[in-house]
């Protein structure tokens, strides 16, 4: 059964009790460009704490460089190196996991996000946001080429997705031999600014479907964003906590890499989802309403 | 164990056998343009026997009128009447079975078959080819009004397909209580004329993902389809048979109705597909390699 937080004491010693704090961003800090209440604040008493700060999203729009932007904008204080994204992490996983060959190059259906990271790692690509891409004209296989070079389609967010991007990914899997099917992230849902809208897991859907073929996923809960961390960070999972707003993915992750984990409802995750006959089985450490509720604990 | 068919004699006494012969048409009659050869000399040899002759096809692109037009064009005689296409069966479902209130609509994921076949049903709808859904600019909740009166949610191929469109049918089925998702058939791909491409099942593939939700299915191998012929057609399923390229549509749709089955290898299924240790569970009465083989049988 999960701890519900409630008193300035158990938020304090909740913060005594972890070094490190890995948090998701969208539904837990913000809501699209609505801050929640208190979280700066809360940031600020963990730092005076000396406390290590990680943003660990499955947000693959977004190159780190330019969520750092976001962080800005809402007067988030935050460092590049402490973000880790969905985009970044896929793209150091087909560099140095997957071992792409130089020769070899990914079609990408998602955004300038992905395609920054790629490029930082020295991933080669097409699609993505190539305006021949973004298009609602029918597609012909009569007028497409295949590139034999194509050895792995990347799947993320993508608001300009259409029928020619399914298909040219379509026409890769099938034809290219060994092309690999990868997504950024499965979330079914994603939380804008003015309610929910269908997530990356939902754009790789007829992939999936017309393949019956489940691609390897990189974002929470994979280990993958995990052992991408572990990579550039030092941390002690026994004294580290994942706080998050999503049981399948934020708390699933927290829980397969030995982290304890505190679960927001500020996001998609309500009480009824977490008591009562329906509650799911993935069940978080600890439980507070906002993140917010922290700053009861204090500064030291 | 499927009966292989080889001898003239062997097609003679299975034309002899069956007074109802419904077709399968993408790979049984033709390939996207191209006319399989010997398909209407077959037509010919049935019709001339005084066969009952119906095309029931997933295809939910075109109406029976716009359907009729290809027959026309490929040369292949055949009346409205005698075609039955998943636009028609989805727009009969929806005015006859689930009986949608007068003053209720349906959001519209699809091409011009469907609204056809949905306006000669008496149905009001929304979405489908608006040109102001066919637009790869991304979505704004901000700017979308919600229409009450939208009671279900009808996808089908649409190769206009676009994040706007998936996000609007996910409003409707999270937002509007009771909201239908019907999907006019669940093929993962469909055989153009230059090779295969995502299909209807494919397109609907997002919503499910993200809704976690099967939709109703409304094309073979759905007995829905079925019952939409049977209102229509005279016909005992004991002297019927269904000849299709496909085991999981075609062949699975005139089991489920009791009806003989004959697989073609022009289409989708392959040698490997029912023969050896990867052979399908699903198992055809009879195998011919192509429609022109009938003509061994020859006319009265």
């Amino acid at each position: 059964m999960s701890i519900r937080l409630s008193s300035p004491e158990q938020y304090d010693a909740l913060i005594d009790k972890y070094d490190t704090w890995m948090f998701d961003c969208d539904g837990v800090l913000w809501h699209g460009d609505r801050l929640i209440d208190g979280a700066i604040d809360m940031l600020h008493i963990l730092r005076s704490r000396k406390k290590t700060i990680l943003f660990v999203t499955n947000n693959a729009s977004k190159s780190r460089k330019s969520y750092k932007g976001k962080f800005d904008q809402l007067g988030v204080v935050a460092s590049v190196d402490e973000i880790f994204g969905s985009a970044y992490a896929s793209a150091v996983y087909i560099s140095s996991v997957m071992k792409l060959p130089k020769d070899k190059k990914v079609y990408v259906i998602g955004m300038s996000g992905i395609e920054e990271e790629l490029r930082e790692e020295g991933v080669s690509f097409i699609g993505g946001t190539d305006p021949a891409d973004c298009t609602v004209e029918p597609f012909s296989l009569a007028n497409f080429t295949l590139d034999p070079t194509v050895g792995a389609v990347l799947c993320g967010l993508d608001v300009h997705v259409n029928y020619t991007k399914i298909s040219k990914a379509f026409q890769y899997l099938t034809r290219n031999p060994g092309c690999q099917f990868l997504v950024t992230n499965e979330d079914s849902t994603y939380p804008s600014a003015d309610g929910l809208l269908p997530g990356a897991g939902a754009i790789s859907a007829p992939l999936r479907f017309a393949l019956d073929r489940d691609p390897i996923s990189i974002g929470k809960p994979a280990t993958t964003m995990l052992d991408c961390i572990k990579a550039k960070v030092n941390f002690d999972p026994k004294r580290t906590i994942m706080v998050g707003d999503r049981l399948n993915t934020d708390i699933l992750f927290g829980q397969g890499g030995g982290l304890s984990t505190l679960l927001v409802l500020t996001g998609i995750t309500s009480e009824k989802d977490i008591t009562g006959p329906n509650a799911s089985s993935i069940v978080p450490d600890y439980v507070t309403q906002s993140i917010g509720d922290l700053r009861a604990a204090g500064s030291p």
